[in-house]
């Protein structure tokens, strides 16, 4: 199943302009080598993106399943443009990095950051981690699919009341009369509940 | 802040009983560089526990910032032992493993566990790992935390509806004079809006 991950990289561009900028080179080199780790494991590297203003564009087309930025030092820019080009539709996003300074890491986390690993990993090492962070962001995701839903469920009985009182108040109607009523009308309308109550608030509202 | 980290590893016992046997050799060779590495980053390592039904007690007794759980092979059964430790009382999990076969990962990430590392980790990587797995952790309790308010919030409003509507039926009051009631028994007695709605509906059941 996770044979066929659908996996973009965001790496700064390989080409190194300087043959005498050792940096670069190690950095290129170090880059080339994680993405054949990738390959060797089988994952389906769609495409190596540089973190840059059409990021967002480029996932919304792509639509991977998981984000590996590769930032060498640079980690809080490359990391604040992918969190930026998720914000619509979050993503498993695993860090690759030198940078030993962990003090953005909360930041990182928070902005959904599922694993972040100090570089210099062996290739038989990625799949772990990247099952490690689909599985933790399948997770969060459920959770968060939880507290949608108990925050729409609140927020649904508040409506409903609201317009159980109106009707209650304007009508002279018992709090089961009402009841009835809103369930009658949302029937015949083919509305749930707390549609049909939000109709009446507005249509209130209106009429004053 | 973190160099004060409170630190349990739940590991098999060191003393190995047979020197031919490589295996365990390289197992406790392994785990003692484990420790090491956690001492040479500074982290206060309180206890290493075996993984037995004893694990509940001690860990409540010491209370660790973060367990790490360093299994060689046998990784479902140790975690199994940590999870069911921890289902009171939550707690960073860490799992150091040499276990390749990942088809357990997601019931790890869901018993709790926010990082799992294939062994064979240089000491100076344990760092950002460990880091990651607290601010992974806070981050997911924050969310469970917003998870059981709304749930709550939810919950005593439907408690509160429920008793306002046998106050409005039994004392033929209107919606607000049912509020106001509940809310002057709420502030006589000194407890929240849902306690006296709770406490209504059970004496309507004890009287029937």
């Amino acid at each position: 199943m996770t044979e066929t991950l659908r996996i973009v990289v965001v790496a700064p561009d390989l080409a190194v302009s300087d043959p005498d900028d050792e940096h670069a080179l190690l950095q290129a080199e170090r880059s080339r080598a994680l993405r054949i780790g990738l390959l060797e494991n089988g994952y389906n590297l769609v495409a190596t993106l540089p973190a840059d203003v059409f990021l967002s564009e480029r996932l919304a087309q792509l639509q991977p399943d998981l984000i590996i930025v590769d930032a060498e030092s640079e980690a809080r820019d490359a990391l604040e443009h992918v969190v930026l080009a998720t914000r619509a539709a979050r993503r498993p996003i695993v860090m690759f990095t030198n940078d030993e300074d962990t003090s953005h890491v909360p930041d990182a986390v928070a902005a959904g950051v599922t694993a972040y690993i100090v570089a210099g990993l062996a290739p038989q090492r990625i799949r772990p981690i990247l099952e490690v962070a689909m599985a933790r962001f399948a997770h969060e995701q459920a959770l968060r699919a939880e507290l949608a839903q108990a925050r729409n469920a609140l927020s649904e009985r508040k409506t409903i009341d609201r317009a159980k009182g109106l009707l209650m108040q304007r009508q002279g109607l018992n709090e089961q009369q009402a009841y009835d009523k809103l369930r009658k009308l949302a029937m015949d309308k083919g509305l749930k509940l707390a549609e049909v109550a939000q109709r009446i608030l507005d249509a209130a509202d209106l009429l004053g």
